[in-house]
């Protein structure tokens, strides 16, 4: 299987991103492409060892930078999201990571791959390793203004992508919002818990903030402006507890003697909360295995990604992306 | 200082709500004016000490149901969040606290006490206790579908609240959103970020998830959905931690002993996520001091809920919560 990686993509390029694909290829058994300049990533492969196997380059001379607008991204043609993304509707490789601008990911994914039948905007979708099982939350951020119609769908790409990749048959599918009953929610969510409820989903209803890490609902289908500020939120909340423990323990052996013997116990809510862990999401709604990588990734978020094109790569061979029975426009 | 408490509102009514009266009667050195059925109360206190100054009982016949529609609710007349507000109304007591339906305590202060001059609709803030000092975040559920305008009264209703009951000057004020750019976010985001950048506020630009944990701004607004949202999901992580530490040191005697040893140092971070310790929300932009506190409030809460009305009409006597210079409507 062959993944191809944006090598220009990210707070930390190439060293993290080459590192990443390096300890990706390793752990996932998967072939990495590479997209970037050869003369810069040349050299930086050759600090690995030269006999490491199934890892290529594919050259592409520009990159996107982070605060550049996508449609202006999108004229240059030949950015390493753009050639990344053509090899994939090519059928040249299985799947493509990137963590780069992801605005300039979906657009350029929207160009070059299309959207699946029945789409009208696609969401990228993330899994929580959750005690109770997967959680799949969408949209985390590909459309941060959503129709009723689009949660809908948002849906359906769901509970197919955890049956597909995950073997769940029939998910239970939960719609984010502030209240239980189906009054509450502002008025997108409102009229989705509508639409929800008329389909043929396995539809639990509304799920509140507190329950999705409880793991009440397989699929948690939200806006990508909420969808996002969740999850970066659950980022903070992480990152103040990890102070929290580092600072109070500092000064006291017998604290840091504590917090050591704790930390297996707590590595899997770390994990939980860890982008690196779960390495990014999956970009749902278009023609082809995409996965959005967190753009502070580091070399173990990028083997992560790796390995998360893979199980979605898998997926996508079992079951049809192009098949999704999303209900038609209305 | 007289504060009127929902005897009847609330998951845990009313021995709980009794018990957290006396307990804030104790430790913030209010009088608490217990609104409810006289045959109801009469003997729950009963159980106190009987020589306990300070807890006084004002009639009430009838409860708001946690299921009854607002509206439905408003017609009774008689119930103990009515009697409450109208109590504030009639400047006899100097605050109000109730655990109840938070929907009807929203509709019955808007119609007892009405809205402040210049605000369309009202939002409730909550104060997270963070390393950095406190945060206000508003609206976490009054006004769940907000307009542009909505967002910026939130701003300056946040900046006066600070200012009163904190002694904040000139506090931060950050737009939550999905990415740091004015042009991220929703469309209401977009609009409000506008709004802001127009006024005299102390606008700091948009707020990612991510930073409100870490005091980036000293008051964050978002719209009531997605704030009840973010509050509910840093609840949900809370709980999480709670579990696998209890879990993990379940059967283990000498992870018992690191979890006591680092309890204290964890504390800290607990109490930021636990509204038992910040007691609830502020309903702001109301003619009076309200206090919203969590449906699932015990004791402690109340307690907690009792202490913030106590700081909220502090600072409502050093200022004039009807004299916020909120811009004129568009």
């Amino acid at each position: 299987m062959k993944i191809a990686l944006d090598a220009m993509g990210g707070d930390k390029v190439p060293g993290e991103i080459i590192r990443g694909a390096v300890e990706g290829a390793l752990t996932h058994g998967v072939e990495v492409v590479l997209v970037g300049p050869q003369a810069l990533l040349e050299p930086e492969l050759a600090r690995y060892n030269h006999t490491l196997p199934g890892i290529a380059i594919a050259p592409a001379s520009q990159a996107v930078a982070m605060d550049e607008p996508p449609l202006v991204a999108l004229k240059k043609g030949d950015t390493s999201i753009q050639v990344g993304l053509e090899l994939l509707r090519d059928g040249r490789v299985d799947g493509f990571v990137s963590a780069g601008h992801s605005g300039a990911v979906v657009a350029a994914a929207l160009m070059v791959l299309g959207k699946l039948e029945g789409v009208d905007r696609p969401a990228i979708g993330t899994v929580f390793p959750l005690p109770t099982g997967p959680a799949l939350l969408l949209d985390v951020g590909a459309t941060p203004d959503c129709k009723p119609q689009n949660l809908l769908q948002f849906a359906y790409l769901g509970r197919h992508y955890l049956k597909q990749a995950y073997g769940i048959a029939n998910p239970r599918v939960g719609l984010l919002s502030n209240g239980a009953e189906p009054a509450k929610g502002n008025s997108l969510v409102r009229r989705a818990h509508q639409l929800l409820a008329e389909s043929d989903l396995n539809f639990i209803g509304n799920v509140e903030g507190q329950e999705v890490s409880r793991g009440r609902a397989d699929v948690v289908v939200t806006d990508g402006f909420t969808g996002n500020i969740i999850m970066k939120v659950g980022e903070g909340v992480g990152e103040m507890l990890y102070d929290t423990i580092k600072q109070a323990t500092g000064g006291w052996l017998h604290l840091q003697v504590a917090a050591g013997l704790l930390r297996p116990a707590l590595e899997p809510f770390f994990k939980r909360l860890d982008y690196t862990e779960y390495g990014g999401g999956m970009l749902l709604g278009v023609k082809g295995n995409v996965i959005v990588a967190h753009g502070r990734s580091n070399a173990k978020a990028i083997a992560s990604a790796l390995g998360m094109a893979k199980r979605s790569a898998v997926g996508e061979q079992r079951g049809a992306w192009a098949a999704i029975p999303v209900p038609p426009k209305s």
